[in-house]
């Protein structure tokens, strides 16, 4: 029931990045363990949907009933094994998979029902103890298409998620991961990072598309830990940097295409955006990588669904890993460090751009986007007639 | 201070039913007890009002002042006796019955009054522990015109009520009262269900103008109590039948024309709606209504004003009727039956519907509503001509 | 993050007098000691406003980082003693002054910096223990020009002062201070009025331009403090009226010209109206004024800020004056009385009005405005000529 921008109002516009995000794609959208007997509602790119779950199996239609308009949240799977949820007002039965109305049970066994779907139905999957939604207009593609490999490969990557709401548009928290340099400042004083690497700035970013088409890997040279800036004074301020003698350097530099770890894992770079919102951040070693994935709620509000991920190498290393993060990870990143990013996302004030060096991962990212963004076939091929029919003047 | 809606945003703007309500009719607006020495607004059909009590007799004036626009009900009655209302804010002094300014404090006793009244005085009466506003654009009518008869006849009917504010639109709310069969599944379980007869279900629903213009009938033939729905399994599920062993079937069935008490009172049908958004519903007996009547409030929001009455049938009745309302029917219908509904309600997402033959009863109401709600005769004359000298191709 | 107004839905766009506030004047934003290390976000006049504190110098810049949007109010001084605040997103630092960009953190000290200023910088002063800022199209004129002599001679006056946020637009809340003779009805039985003089109604009100074209002044005369009104009773009404048996009758008469204070002081008006939305009203001893201001903070929201100013008559009479007002004047009218007016002001409807002859101050406020405000040189150039030009006809 949220209010829909009035048209030619989404402040980025310009950028041709669509306001309610990626369409065609799959997003997970709640944890498995919170679907329980009842139905729940989620929004998803301003979707309204239901899910609901019948024997184990999970089914997504959306949430309207379109007999009167009741939430079928607020009905119930009355047949378990049929696969159906059924409104709580009339009783219009629909089944999970079809979206077919396979009864109005008010109307008794021999109503007469539609024969088209009547309601949209999604597909959905359970996996990694999130379910995923595949949003769009098009069939779904697997939904492993779309993952990156350290979050497919279960036998290999043991994972750990969390999950947050933002009260900004999706795309003021995707450009926050882009590399965009905002770390050295933002978080100098976070926890988190006080045995670790000091952060440089300054650095040079480039944005390389990945080998699969599926996203950019980034990649930062040069970078400096301080400075001295003439008039002002010195970055990190010394009254800071006492903080930093635990700290070694490090942090930021490029990955040595050379190394072990990289040489036997393929890990390439150390951040990288992937379609439709994902981002992918490693360490060198190649055992760990921190999967966020945003997934747009509507204009207003985010969803951050993040992913730890340790490769496994042994069931002791496996409980050493949750332990860690347990008593660690959990707070000290999910919690602490993020919402450094949280508060100031949230008062965000969008509007026009200054965009700046800085900004080079951001920019690559939105040109990535608009160029390589899944879309339904036909209009895949229409725009390519489009692209090359273009007199060359333009 | 509610925002009114843009222009053609009525999701439900394709039925003709107007989203504020039928205009030119009596409505119940407040609780007589609860207007006492202060001036209390409210609002009916969006328009706001204030209501004041000077020497027991209630007045009904437009809540906002049209001197600088103060709010009316912050003023008081300061000259007891004359019954007037003062503006707190600069003493402009309304007569309330004309809607005049008889005084403006400020400006001594010599200062000029405009001749025209200045503020809409609304027709207003106390009745039924109520108080009732005619809210229009034409001369009231009486108000017993617009109740019916078991309201209207004090004598003969004893009444409680009790009312609710729902966060809808009062179609939706209405509509919910066309015995539109949700009653056999939203209700199944109900408490004050447990010694009642069954609701029937799969009834052929028809509806039938009534004799005096005001409302139609409903009648329900052929209804089932369960059934078996292929695919999916029985109505009600099995596993909550034990809860039916305590009730015979008979519910929902059509009165008998011949039978006593139908023949003593005249009782034609169960459930009817009467013009302006009045639910009655009877038991056969002819002893007992319930009269439910939708006050709109504004776009989103629906007083719910519900009487209980019962035959005058001696003094002994009439206190047994009073204790039985107050240990069982109170909460057991008017809050715990009801919520079930107001759930349901408060959550619909207006739009498109896909009618079915249960909504019979609704869509003949809505037709019912087009044809003979009440307009000031010169609309009406106008509308009739309009009516015979369409072209007949139209 | 206030919603704007769709254009044209200013319910008092027929006045002239615009909706968020004169441009080009002085405003009190805040208290000058509630701005300590951490920078605060105030609105004025619509605009988003950060002022920062650095080495007790007072800076004034708008709030909106232009590089990604964020909050200047979220970052911090980074640098003491440089007069800049550094964004807390990307570390984009800004002069206080000039509103330059003079450093952005995270691309080096090497960064390519903006030649133009790119946030807006207001000049702002601290004063009377007040932030004031000026908000307009135009370099600001000397604070000084814009205060009312009592409030700018520090030396001769002792001030102290209060503020409160009003729910309203701040045209609404400056007409209640035109001497619009409401006081007499609605702050009758104000404690703070027990022992003065009685308010007179009824007068003839008139507004003189003030000899420095700053302002009105308003004269009341042939005020009464009691009638008889046909049909109603006498205002006060009867069984008020022991309540007057303290007060001497006085109040409301005008000024007399030749009484000693007077003639010493060169007090005109017990009331008077400066631009852009001050009022001062004054004893007839010369020695006391209260002066209130009416900050617009956006359309539904004004910013009161309230000075009681005594004039200096010795250390001893100066703490008699702070103790009188923290033990008296503080609750009894900065709270009490300005409640009565609060209350009625934020549930104002607005709309059209019915102006009338109490209102005479209050047209003559709107019309000064319209034809004495600031104005941009150029822009009051062109209108001059238009004029001048404009056909007599019209």
């Amino acid at each position: 029931m949220s209010v829909e921008r009035l048209p030619g109002s989404d402040p980025y516009a310009a950028t041709g990045v669509p306001e309610f995000g990626l369409r065609n794609y799959w997003y997970p959208v709640l944890a498995g363990w919170r679907l329980r007997r009842r139905p729940k509602a989620v929004k998803v790119l301003g979707e309204d949907i239901v899910l609901f779950r019948d024997r184990g199996k999970v089914y997504a239609l959306s949430e309207r009933c379109p007999h009167r308009g009741a939430r079928l949240s607020r009905g119930k799977c009355l047949y378990p094994g049929s696969g159906t949820i059924s409104c709580c007002y009339h009783g219009w039965t629909f089944n999970g998979e079809t979206g077919r109305c396979v009864a109005k049970l008010m109307e008794g066994p021999d109503a007469t029902l539609p024969r088209q779907p009547v309601v949209k139905s999604y597909p959905v999957r359970e996996f990694r103890g999130a379910l995923w939604v595949f949003v769009g207009d098009m069939g779904a593609v697997p939904l492993e298409e779309d993952l990156p490999e350290c979050l497919a490969a279960t036998a290999e990557w043991q994972g750990i998620s969390t999950w947050r709401s933002y009260r900004c548009n999706w795309r003021i928290l995707k450009d926050n991961l882009c590399h965009d340099l905002h770390a050295p400042l933002l978080h100098r004083n976070s926890p988190e990072l006080m045995f670790q690497p000091i952060f440089t700035h300054a650095s040079r970013i480039a944005a390389v598309p990945l080998d699969d088409g599926k996203g950019i890997g980034y990649t930062a040279r040069d970078g400096i830990t301080e400075a001295d800036y003439p008039g002002l004074g010195h970055f990190p301020p010394r009254r800071e940097t006492w903080y930093r003698v635990l700290k070694p350097v490090g942090r930021g530099r490029d990955i040595d295409p050379a190394a072990l770890a990289t040489a036997k894992h393929g890990v390439k770079y150390r951040q990288s955006s992937l379609l439709p919102g994902i981002t992918l951040i490693g360490r060198p070693s190649g055992n760990y990588y921190v999967c966020r994935w945003v997934t747009p709620i509507d204009a207003d509000r985010t969803l951050y669904y993040s992913f730890s991920l340790f490769r496994r190498r042994g069931m002791l290393r496996n409980v050493a890993n949750r332990v860690f993060w347990g008593l660690w990870l959990s707070w000290v990143h999910d919690w602490i460090f993020s919402d450094q990013d949280k508060r100031v996302l949230e008062a965000v004030i969008p509007g026009q751009e200054l965009l700046s060096r800085s900004d080079i991962g951001v920019v690559a990212w939105r040109r990535f986007v608009l160029t390589h963004r899944r879309r339904p076939p036909e209009v895949a091929r229409a725009a390519a007639v489009e692209e090359i029919t273009r007199p060359a003047a333009e």
